[in-house]
């Protein structure tokens, strides 16, 4: 039996946009940039897989909000736990969890969040968006790397008077390497490692970050194998070549497990145990973006358990099917000596 | 009558932090930082202005969740509110309002937020928290100054590759300058401009953005009335210097209209009636942050509603006490011509 009674097949009514969904986009429009809605849509008759727009259309809906909805519309579970005290609480308080967390945020955290946890992070960095958790895991990464360098010693007087006014050494000039043809997000950290479409990126001021070429393998993967291998290899040579030419220090890589908003690009469990394999070297921080790929995407909880690394990533950054944002990570000393 | 039974007073029964604070510090530090956290909370047990936490201690709160309680805890028209099915709706469909936009999306906005635009703001553009509502108002702020350069002319080739390489004239260089001791946020865009204390800033890669000093005033301000009006005007023409001299073009201003994290330091509404003339002299954007002391917290909904100015904000931030993030904006220019 089934929880939740679904349409037995899409139901079209009108051309798509309809007519109620242009009108309200046009009226949308005097308040709000409404050039991106595509339909208005009626969430009460949603349903599992099926979404319902105002024109009286129901469609399969293969988009999910982003990929935002792991259990579909109007989730009776998910409806639960929306209506429960817990959240009602978390609402009308707002709790500043860093501060003064409530007496539920301990049990919320080991059995929610860290139940979720990819194998070997321990601890987590709740944020907002996915944008947000990169941006969040960029600033470890960096915090981290000048702890390492500092080697014990206290910010010196003139790193907090420089930083101050957003210059070295206080504001060192340290990079974030992304992959061609990736999407991290659009704040102006994630935005400097977002390499997908012109459209996210023009004329905003960007950090002098590098990008490498992500593999562009053939298919079918079994007629290709040592070409692919090969294409694999120069890629990894390149992320070498960068990081030793680089006019600053590298010390983050961010990737997605499969390249999604800037195309369905895979690679080999191999590419990533080599990337992997680049940031140990190097004593910097991996940083892989699950944002589209965690929380049960691709077949395993996260789709980097597909590759059998030898030790943890670094820092995993999760949110939209986790209805929750953030980064889990394995090192310790992504933790800051301060706070 | 009062709806909300308070407490007669606050009453202490602990040490703070209590003993069980301390404990519960101690796990929760296993999985996240908590090396800021004050006291551990029982918000069922918090009422109106009145907190409580784990150890039986109740206090009178002046701090409000860092500014974010506007009516109180667990406020009873709030709990209405998140019980109410449109919030059950929200949270279990998530939708994406620039694409996917609920029936009810045009009337809360006209309803709920457009009620509270401020004066001439005709339109507003959200966001999830006052860091990410700045970042945003920053890219405002580049792409109109940026299309304005253009004068029509579509982006070129060129501009495309370079910004896809986080290089000018694609991603160029372009600054937004900020007061000393202001605080805007800790996200990359908005940390750029917070200069409030060294320990959020150092380590952090920031961009090469000017701030100027705030004025420094002296109390009784009838006492001191001529020197006030020469501090500020010595503010204001730092303000002209750097703009002529900074290396690259300074697009926006970004300012508290009561400096509230790093200080309670404030201006004349003279000081922001000639800040606002030099924005429309330059033709740049005049951001005023009222993350804090918007929404009621300075006998106006808005704190610059005080200044009298000639003419409407061009961009006003806000979150915190509106139990949502964004920004209004009364500059037509400021919404981009692509997306």
């Amino acid at each position: 039996m089934s929880l939740v009674s679904e349409p037995a097949a899409p139901s079209m009514r009108t051309a798509v946009p309809g007519p109620t969904t242009n009108r309200t986009k046009e009226e949308l429009d005097a308040v709000i940039d409404a050039r991106t809605v595509q339909m208005v849509i009626d969430y009460d008759k949603s349903i599992g897989n099926y979404i319902a727009d105002v024109d009286g259309n129901t469609y399969l809906d293969v988009y999910a909000q982003i990929a935002s909805i792991p259990v579909g519309y109007n989730n009776p579970t998910l409806i639960k736990a929306a209506t429960s005290p817990e959240i009602v609480s978390a609402l009308v308080n707002r709790p500043a969890n860093g501060n003064f967390p409530s007496t539920r945020w301990l049990t919320l955290l080991r059995e929610g969040l860290m139940r979720a946890a990819p194998p070997g992070c321990t601890q987590v960095f709740p944020a907002q968006s996915g944008s947000e958790a990169n941006d969040l895991a960029f600033k470890a990464a960096f915090m981290a790397y000048r702890r390492q360098q500092r080697a014990g010693s206290l910010w010196t007087e003139h790193e907090e008077e420089t930083a101050m006014k957003n210059q070295a050494p206080g504001s060192p000039d340290l990079a974030i390497l992304s992959f061609r043809n990736s999407f991290h997000g659009r704040s102006f950290g994630s935005l400097s490692t977002t390499r997908s479409k012109p459209v996210h990126k023009v004329d905003i001021p960007a950090f002098k970050w590098p990008q490498a070429t992500f593999p562009q393998l053939k298919y079918p993967l079994e007629a290709h194998v040592e070409e692919n291998a090969e294409e694999e290899q120069r890629c990894l040579q390149e992320v070498e070549n960068i990081m030793s030419s680089w006019h600053c220090p590298v010390v983050g890589i961010i990737v997605e497990p499969i390249q999604s908003e800037g195309g369905d690009n895979h690679a080999s469990p191999e590419f990533f145990q080599k990337l992997q394999a680049i940031t140990k070297a190097h004593g910097i921080s991996l940083i892989v973006d699950e944002v589209q790929t965690g929380f049960g995407a691709t077949g395993k909880f996260w789709a980097h358990e597909h590759w059998d690394l030898p030790s943890p990533v670094d820092i995993v950054t999760f949110p939209k099917k986790a209805q929750t944002a953030g980064y889990f990570f394995s090192n310790e000393n992504l933790r800051p000596d301060k706070a």
